[in-house]
């Protein structure tokens, strides 16, 4: 046998699935110019963690079970690649509408969920509908998986529901599935139970099968929640959820993908066959707290998510009073989730480049973070996180609402020379 | 415009990510025909979680640790993605050698770990070596990457080495790279310094980094335990680990990645980006564990190690002198880890067809379960798990004594008419 071909250098070569997974919000925010303005302390409402104030967390009873668990010591060992039976099953009577424990697989965080779900329903040379604003993972998922995030409309002037006839026009015969994020983040927005049984219609007629990123779940103040698939009949529904929203608990990293399945459609696809075998790649969510999810899900909560609700809401009619009357600035009033997208009106802001500039002046002038639309690839809107304390929110918006008016209309920024000249550089 | 091309029937098609993810462990115990007798209570000495007996778990101070984490209420919120500054600085120090924080990656576990590894070195048109007899799931992970595992042998005769020829042949241009799982699972094998140079120098020369699954790291009782990456200056290394093994608990899900870089090789290839944009996807560790990691890394577990390792070696040493005078079995004594390999001399046994029919027989007879070496890719033997308790362990090896003095030599099964027939038709 000849000896084998070798090589004389180190070729390393990461995966595409390395290569190809980029984070937006990451690479956008890495790359603003963000030096805040030492007078005033940071206020950073850009992170949807609902946790970092210290004024939210996870509900004590649920706290608690995580800690009989430890104390009983049965949360050491390895869980089942989907779950324990008893997790699972515990899930299966929580959600909306309630499954079998066998269509529950247990994920590490609702973004393992995602992941898993995408796999099991997208690859290459198909492509998958995105929500446009919407929550960059879905995108970073798909490119990783060698499939095209496709983004379909919302219009914020309708409370930010689907244009139905921009969907129609995308949702052809490669179209791998239809993502639904209700409620919304960034948009905050709930959809009505008209709007979801329209885009069934439509997912229905073209044979589309949707991903229901509802992992906020029943958190909604203005208009009651509904469940995708609780209205369909006809379509099958992966969906997504976890305990980090409504539960408070993001770090915990608990996430379930639910096969609604219609029509066997997704059994004979093999799907529930795909989300095992993926499942088995690396096992998700810790058993510490798997132990601990029929007592967090079975506990009455109620009074819990009934204050986290009304904090949400009075947040959100605060912030959206404050800014509503600042020129230039457009909120869009929220019904649920932890968010308010602002649209900024840059024609009156000549001074100002774009919303990234809007956000970067921001900070260095009044130390006040918020997410430029881009993030969610939808420029001339900033999104602000509600879940701050309302003091330090109405703070926040005060000192918006200073800055706005400070640049309202006005013909040149008012940075350094030093600066301006940074930037053109970079 | 036209309007889009539709289609009239449902076609979903899961990803080739999900479709070639397989696990050979489920698939071939699925595939056993396992009835237990029974006259006898069931002993199922093959799944590699050393807590499923009671009798092993977690140190006390490590369960402490998340309890005051939980108390302290400082673990509910997201990481960053590749883990917390602190988490990841305790771990730093931990390792062998040690590395700066940047260098570590928490996951979530060690099979976490092994599929961040492998995507950040791997894809496509390249093959990964992987040890025979040796863990499943690197072949599980690489096939869903569209990578190729590639098999290089370890001999029973000489302790479980690999056969450097047979690697060198192995090892051409297009080995993305080579996996030394040391301790062994499933051999309980430990490789001595003089190889682990060998394993080296051979990396070197052909300019193939090296994936160390150390994730049984100093589980080593007859032996000493060496870190490949302390071994070699010219050789970059990714080296896996977690709090599975060593600390006893498998199923809180805390692996890491450590980059092991020499003369910049990983960093110019984008390894280290690839690592943190594949930890982006979708977060790793829960932060229950990881806000307890410095105390629980930090603490003197001394004793706690040393029972673990007189334990394991007390009980290797009794199963292999209750196996090793049985004939037609072949026990090869563990240094380490939690297993023993047993070669089963077929020949001696001519009324079972094969390894997988002898567990078989002994589950129907004997009600001990073994995992058949066709699971680890290596027929002719099974694998024993150690960790057992002593009693339970030296019953189960009385039975399989018993099983094996009665087919010895026996020409022909004394199964039933009926299983015979079942297994035939199956």
């Amino acid at each position: 046998m000849p000896p084998p071909r070798v090589r004389n250098d180190w070729d390393v070569i990461p995966s595409p699935l390395a290569q190809n997974t980029h984070n937006p919000i990451r690479e956008i925010v890495e790359n603003l110019h963000l030096e805040p303005n030492s007078d005033k302390p940071m206020i950073a409402l850009s992170i949807g963690d609902p946790t970092v104030f210290g004024n939210l967390g996870p509900p004590p009873e649920a706290v608690r079970a995580v800690a009989d668990a430890l104390e009983a010591g049965r949360c050491h060992g390895y869980a089942p690649a989907t779950g324990h039976e008893a997790a699972r099953a515990a899930v299966a009577r929580y959600v909306l509408p309630p499954v079998a424990g066998r269509d529950v697989v247990l994920c590490s965080g609702c973004s393992g969920a995602l992941d898993m779900a995408l796999a099991a329903l997208a690859g290459p040379g198909r492509h998958v509908l995105v929500p446009c604003p919407g929550f960059p993972l879905y995108r970073t998922l798909l490119e990783g998986l060698g499939a095209v995030a496709r983004p379909y409309e919302l219009r914020p002037e309708r409370g930010w529901e689907a244009d139905l006839e921009d969907l129609a026009r995308k949702m052809d015969a490669d179209c791998a599935a239809l993502v639904v994020c209700n409620p919304s983040n960034p948009c905050g927005s709930v959809m009505s139970r008209a709007h979801l049984r329209a885009l069934l219609r439509l997912a229905a007629a073209r044979r589309v099968p949707i991903i229901a990123d509802e992992v906020y779940e029943r958190m909604s103040f203005a208009r009651p929640f509904n469940s995708l698939a609780a209205l369909s009949r006809d379509v099958p529904v992966l969906a997504c959820g976890g305990l980090a929203k409504r539960f408070l608990a993001p770090g915990w990293r608990v996430g379930w993908v639910i096969m609604h399945d219609r029509g066997d459609v997704l059994e004979r696809a093999g799907v529930r066959a795909a989300l095992q075998r993926l499942a088995q790649r690396t096992l998700g969510c810790t058993s510490l707290v798997q132990a601990a999810l029929p007592a967090i899900l079975g506990a009455d909560h109620s009074k819990f998510f009934q204050d986290t609700l009304d904090t949400l809401q009075r947040h959100a009619c605060a912030a959206h009073a404050a800014l509503s009357v600042v020129p230039g600035l457009a909120p869009v009033m929220p019904q649920g989730a932890m968010y308010m997208m602002v649209g900024v009106s840059l024609e009156r802001f000549p001074a100002l480049r774009s919303e990234r500039h809007f956000v970067e002046r921001l900070v260095a002038e009044e130390s006040v973070f918020l997410l430029p639309g881009q993030c969610f690839d939808y420029p001339s809107y900033v999104r602000l996180v509600l879940t701050a304390p309302e003091d330090m929110l109405l703070e926040a918006c005060a000192r918006i609402a200073a800055f706005c008016t400070r640049y309202y209309l006005l013909k040149s920024c008012d940075d350094t020379e030093e600066e301006a000249q940074a930037r053109a550089e970079a």
